[in-house]
């Protein structure tokens, strides 16, 4: 078949593509990275996929509509037919965005790391010494030891060239390397927090236990689809096991490259990975049928920890490096809250404690009285910028803050570039501020002509008959096209913080039957780089935390990954870990007959203070 | 390049083989296992792969002699040109040679077997009973079990479809399967004895403990050389001795297909593994760089037992299967002789015990009050039938037997064929026989024209000037040529008698100056199916072993696989093997002045009783 060019202009960059006739040109574009996927899995509904085309051939591949009102094609739905020329929607084309990096050493890295690297001389061998060369080793680091076949063909010639002075690399009780000289500088390893939407990965130098480099990258099952239960339909043979698994793994393997090679390191000196996750997340990454995570009564494969080494699943690291997926809690809360438990030392606590994190899912735990409950809530992507008409992830050009004064429109944009879209901080804070100047009533309709504000004139009726309300007209502020916040997104929101709110309230209320009272939450950790920016006043306005007071929330940025960079530095806190998995009680939410009626509630927003 | 078609006419049959132009011939033949490799290497000195030319086409590689003077082309020295006919010489074809089984368990197997499986019915998963599919068989099979992570992808689809009916698969103290249903009775593992000419492959029903079925297959190292020496020389390079390692592993490896085959099994069913070897070869079937074993001070890379998976060499078993390398002794002296030893319960033996293990290499090892000592020797291939003019190995048309009765050579051959040449049994009694009759004298040498014996006239100059005893004209047994021993052949059998003798009193003086007195040999063990067939009273009259009567003697068969074979089916046993890998003290002979006097004394024969 024959090569097409496709040039994709997106972000203000040219891109040339080689396309075969005939393929789907959301296919070209997402193996290109030049999108970011869909929500509909490419079924022509979520209209995120649709492109400009500025000039050339593109086939439609059925009856239904390929192309949108505004003249947008819906890449989805076309295939290259010939030299095309397209432009990206706005918003789109972030698909490597920043992670904050984080301490992990406060007082200073644990004595009893699983990783330990140790320099010895040895006694040359002679006819009255001839002991093997394996043994002279173990002689030296401990006669006990397993050992690693795969150490064993080039040990004679390692052991000669060094003239006898090697480092060994010890993996707990296994002795799992033996290297030239002395490298005890050069031991590192990687966190792995693979979110629904986002991967972030985290290079960890394992001698001071600094966090070295992170990067976060579009999860690339994305393709099938923007939530879990899209990811485990897509799943449900083992090749596509298979698929999904290696698309996984990839895309992690190429993070950790870059991450390595940023700093010059070599692959063989990063020697353990910690891997955190939601639980369908884990069963994706170990390649494990997560059909019965979807079905009551929603049962994992695995809950434990899960170990292999890095040859077998084709991470670029040691051959025999650990990577540990850390343990689920049930089939609906994963070690990502295990890690976030972790972080905040939860059975620490005095008092009630509360930690969320938001993501796709709403991950919430509840420690009282040396007890810890936990659940997971549906929030869906929209405090990730998705399933919103112009969101878009916390990147270049994402209106992250909001302001109503008077009769001006204040946004604060990511970056430099002019606003493309709005991510998750900047619609809670628009919703919020809509409401506080009365052009949002408490039900979450928007106030068509509202007698008193300087600013109704903004909130119209738009394509299809829908409300919006314009944050910024077309050159406004260097923007293209008008930015609108639709009464659509601000139902999607709605949805998402009664999810959060109501899991909240149940978890208050189990505490409540245990303890006979209302419970007095003294802190609510809030998880995840969303928490980072939220405004908490506006959280709080909205009744995303209800009955908890803005001083007493506190961010704490990416606690899973924080926790499981704990478990790479200490077997005590893998441990804990462990422990932690067995001890949290789930809360499963699908078995309760109240949740849906204080979800239903809790969609409702607070009387706006006076 | 274009294919031609060679014909080999092999054993009585034809076999049709395709060529590139310019292979080499000695290559095709090897490829296609119609040849057993040479004992020079490929390098035109050894005559082994001599083939005749009935047709067609080779080119000679160089100006060295490709033709001998019977007619016939050395297959290392000429390539492929054209289509052609060629005849393999006799006794180059029986690749595949008989393998005796042995009876494993005496007293029942024992109780505690590396692989368990056990059988467990388990309650379905509800909504009150949420546990993993995972922990729910770890409560059946012990809580605190490591497991595999191979064996969760698949495992919720198991469970369902054996409606939570299920046997495990436990490794020692690892869940490494779960197979749907009740499949107890389907548990196997292999033996593997590599010895450098042979390997020998038997298939072992675990839960019986009987030793179903062997093969045993010429080593394909063998084109390399028929010695250790040359096999290290050539596994110089870490690509070459993956070629090596392959090489062995895939010849293995189709030898237990054949196993499971015949007896209609599933590789999976095969849960672990055994191999005993000398020290190269281990090192050889690991991958290991031997370099160190040639040179002094002859360090071996890894004594100690190696542990790997399956997967991790490419055996056809269980992906998660145990392959256990045994230990070694010394750099000589390998785990075959840590075989021999447990077949023997040496260290339960009272009074003073040898064994003796024949091959190209000789192990000798002598046990007294409690203590344990070990030689090897190289003997040489002569017993097997190598470096000896007409020499073939013992299978079909193979001359074990000889007898000289007045003016009659009666032979004994094996199967119905004609005599093609003789084996290492028949060699020691036709040598035995000579001396008897006094065609040979005392130091070996062909007695011209004995005055007394009728047979006298069988006494030859044969060609290049070396005398030769006829053993049959051609003809007289339908053989085609004369079949004949040379003085040459007679003098690489004094070579390797004296070799095996050497180390024998070696080992014995060593005794001497412990316990200030010659010892009592109270009874030899010979070890190697070569010992089954051999005229013990033919090699006591040799002097192959030193001071020890004829009824002192006695045949074990293949020990090392048997003592592999215990380590298979207990783990006391295993950690017995490991015990005595330490507890035995090799004897260095190449580091000792009093072993090549005694070669050199041994190389005479005794006076043959009157």
């Amino acid at each position: 078949m024959k090569a097409m060019h496709i040039e994709v202009i997106a972000g203000g960059k040219r891109h040339c593509l080689q396309a075969q006739a005939g393929a789907m040109l959301s296919g070209c574009l997402l193996d290109a990275g030049l999108m970011e996927g869909t929500e509909c899995g490419g079924q022509g509904v979520c209209g995120k996929c649709a492109v400009k085309v500025l000039s050339g051939e593109l086939e439609p591949i059925d009856e239904t509509q390929a192309v949108l009102p505004d003249g947008k094609v819906l890449s989805c739905r076309v295939r290259v037919a010939g030299d095309a020329v397209v432009e990206i929607a706005s918003g789109q084309d972030d698909v490597k965005r920043k992670v904050g990096l984080f301490e992990l050493c406060k007082k200073g890295r644990p004595e009893d790391g699983p990783v330990q690297k140790q320099f010895v001389t040895l006694a040359e061998p002679t006819l009255r010494d001839q002991l093997s060369d394996l043994e002279r080793i173990l002689a030296k680091v401990g006669k006990n030891r397993k050992f690693s076949h795969s150490l064993l063909p080039e040990l004679p010639g390692v052991l000669r060239q060094a003239r006898f002075a090697v480092t060994a690399v010890l993996m707990e009780d296994e002795l799992i390397a033996v290297e030239p000289g002395d490298t005890r500088d050069q031991c590192y390893g990687f966190i792995v927090d693979i979110g629904t939407t986002t991967i972030a990965v985290y290079l960890v130098d394992l001698n001071s236990g600094a966090v070295l480099e992170a990067e976060g990258l579009a999860n690339p099952q994305r393709i099938f689809g923007s939530d879990v239960l899209t990811r485990i339909t897509a799943a449900a043979t083992p090749e596509s096991r298979r698929k999904i698994q290696k698309l996984t793994v990839d895309g992690i393997a190429e993070a950790m490259q870059r991450l390595m090679r940023k700093r010059d390191l070599r692959a063989e000196h990063a020697y353990i990975a910690t891997v955190v996750g939601n639980t369908t997340m884990s069963h994706l990454f170990l390649g494990v049928d997560p059909a019965n995570l979807a079905v009551a009564p929603f049962i994992p494969c695995h809950r434990s920890r899960v170990q292999l080494k890095a040859k077998a699943i084709g991470l670029p690291m040691h051959p025999e490096a650990a990577v540990h997926v850390l343990p689920n809690i049930s089939g609906y809360v994963g070690s990502d809250t295990v890690g976030v438990a972790m972080a905040t030392k939860f059975w620490e606590q005095k008092g009630v404690s509360i930690a969320v994190d938001i993501g796709t899912n709403g991950e919430i735990i509840l420690g009282f009285k040396g007890r810890v409950l936990a659940c997971s809530t549906a929030a869906g992507p929209a405090f990730e910028g998705a399933h919103i008409q112009q969101g878009m992830r916390a990147g270049e050009g994402a209106i992250e803050k909001v302001r109503l004064d008077d009769d001006k429109v204040e946004l604060g944009v990511i970056g430099s570039a002019p606003p493309q879209g709005i991510c998750g901080s900047g619609l809670i804070d628009a919703v919020a501020e809509l409401l506080r100047v009365g052009l949002l009533d408490e039900r979450g309709k928007l106030v068509q002509n509202a007698p008193d504000s300087p600013l109704a004139k903004r909130v119209r009726v738009g394509a299809r008959g829908i409300g919006e309300f314009v944050l910024a007209y077309a050159g406004e502020l260097g923007n293209e096209n008008d930015l609108v916040l639709t009464q659509k997104d601000i139902r999607e929101l709605q949805l998402a913080k009664a999810a959060i709110a109501a899991g909240i309230q149940v978890l208050q209320s189990e505490v409540k039957n245990i303890l006979a009272g209302e419970p007095v939450i003294d802190r609510l950790y809030l998880a995840g780089a969303f928490g980072n920016y939220l405004d908490r006043e506006k959280a709080v306005a909205l009744g995303l935390f209800p009955g908890i007071a803005a001083d007493k929330i506190i961010p704490i940025g990416n606690a899973a990954a924080e926790g499981a960079g704990l478990c790479l530095l200490s077997l005590g806190q893998r441990k804990m870990a462990d422990r932690i998995s067995m001890f949290v009680t789930p809360v499963e939410l699908s078995a309760r007959a109240d949740f849906n009626a204080l979800w239903i509630q809790a969609m409702a927003f607070p009387k706006p203070a006076a």
